[in-house]
């Protein structure tokens, strides 16, 4: 796959990704599109999320701290943006941990066509009707097939499924591609799982797979990761790092770099 | 214009800024009016909004994640800071991005008197009621001339314009500033636009002018932004160092490097 | 006291922290637990925040952006916590800046048991009834004993009071520390008292005794930050290194440089 050549056409089209998420990482949402080189916006009151969706390329749902009145809000950009087809991605952030989280899903779920649904193994675990234990937001261990669970659940909601992890897994009903890039480090500072999501909503928005697409911003993402950690003396410094490292990443280093089977 | 002057009154008088603003940069607005001495607070319960604008010394609206009932508080806030005759920034996030957020900015223009409006040229173009195509939160070319669009609606309004961009502009009914200072490395990360208005408003607080208060913050503003730049790898560091060098920045350093006409 | 042994334990046990908190440190305030090797979880619905500090390890409760409904929803919590015997932090940020803000520190103190009330000097002053004037959410001189004024809030209450400032006073009914450690530059940047609540939460989630664990906590925490201090150049880069800082510290140094009495 040519990670590049998506990488150069975000650059290029600067597609405007329009977010519904959280009051967490709202911030590194933005700007990890920002860096990218495309535009994003956050715009969650219900009188103007469908309009707001209307100049959007994709859309990003985040339920990290999710409400009621969020969620339906977030059911009205999404309808809107399947009448528009454009891309939908759906982090489905602390799945498991409450009922009213996986009743929010499933809602979402059934009022939308998602086309993108992302999260760690226990939170995709759960949300494809796996009993698994979640701890807050973080995951924890699942003892499960992943790749046979995430294809189950692409299968029945017509979608992509990415499973962030150490590897990183992206299935559709007939592709399956394992991220490889990363570092560890990610795992220790707060908000690089939902900027996961907005790099490959961004990558979504010009891509014609979404699978592809998926697969090529999560390595573009992760390979800027490592350049971070070895620049950074800890979590602090390796996530301003980062911002830094996928502004300025290069074209030839992502291609040498990638880790996709 | 001695700017270093009324920087210097800032962290003297160490003005409190109240904000109602968006989820986005609510940290990055707090924390800008923070490292230039002053002190910022946040208070968007209709209970107390009026009550923590009676104590501060001027107030910064932001509507980037506006929603109805935040907007009912701007009114209150706003409506208690005219009748204690402290200055008032509107920061027009996003206007003409959708319906909502330019019917919204009338509301609140014709609640209170808004004392100074800032925005990009595509936003400023549509509160004077140009129509022009805004992306979401990001400015778009404006072909109309920008200063006497400016002056317009800061006649029609009874206030101070800043649009902002990589010439900055300033009027007022009688005078004009343009603020050359400045890097484009600040239009690569989220929140400096935010915070440009958190940076007027502190400077306004302590300000007998707006007009050249509002020049002088933006233009100290952006010399620590040149300074900062100087020292970035990229968006991420860049920001971090941005507020190291406001909160450093010396008088003789900012009088020496002002590019205001 | 042996500093280290508690922050061992916290990166052993990796304690669940509820947070229910203010919008502007949200992400600090997770990313402070994060990079103590602990889990963040931060859930506002009233309809998930009982169940979700139903699997936490301790609540940490911030009122800086409070509104109505988030009261409701801090007590919900609140009440659960006390149910399954955790404690609860509740950091009285902005005490005494507002009427609504006393009233609702009272109707919170009033309906659940918290553990530790966490505030500055004019904070903590008016949350025990003496008559101070807050200046927005920083703090301003208090003139009397603050020791004193602790000990009869911790004896008024049943709880553990912290009093942060150049020298930090933590007191219980029968217990009094003062932490000497930590550096000018927390001052100097937004976030550092809402992140010292979190680090004291998620110390007393795997303490014995929640005075001791409070002090061993801000100990921690402000030796981190003397290390970012030492290698910052600003306040923007301190908080990152601070982040930095308190992922690598290590039990040989915190016991060495502590300065607990």
């Amino acid at each position: 796959m040519k990670i590049s050549s998506l990488l150069e056409k975000v650059r290029q089209q600067k597609p405007l990704i329009h977010h519904i998420t959280n009051w967490v990482t709202i911030y590194d949402c933005a700007n990890i599109v920002k860096v990218l080189g495309a535009s994003p916006v956050m715009a969650h009151a219900p009188e103007e999320a469908a309009e707001m969706t209307g100049i959007a390329d994709a859309l990003v749902l985040n339920i990290g701290t999710l409400t009621n009145e969020l969620i339906k809000v977030m059911i009205i950009a999404a309808m809107r943006a399947n009448k528009k087809n454009i891309p939908i991605v759906l982090d489905v952030c602390g799945a498991g941990a409450t009922k009213f989280r996986d009743e929010k899903i499933v809602e979402l779920l059934d009022h939308a066509k998602i086309n993108i649904i992302k999260g760690n193994a226990s939170e995709i675990a759960r949300v494809a009707g796996i009993d698994v234990c979640t701890k807050g937001v973080d995951s924890t261990e699942v003892y499960a097939d992943l790749i046979l669970v995430a294809q189950n659940l692409a299968v029945q909601r017509e979608c992509v499924v990415v499973v962030t992890g150490e590897i990183d897994i992206i299935v559709s009903k007939d592709k399956c591609f394992k991220v490889k890039n990363g570092n560890k480090m990610m795992s220790q500072v707060v908000g690089t799982g939902c900027m996961a999501a907005s790099v490959i909503g961004t990558f979504a928005a010009v891509g014609d797979d979404l699978a592809e697409a998926a697969c090529a911003g999560l390595c573009a993402y992760e390979i800027a990761a490592e350049q971070a950690a070895a620049l950074a003396s800890g979590p602090g410094t390796f996530k301003e790092r980062l911002f830094d490292c996928l502004c300025c990443l290069d074209s030839a280093t992502v291609d040498a770099a990638q880790r996709v089977e």
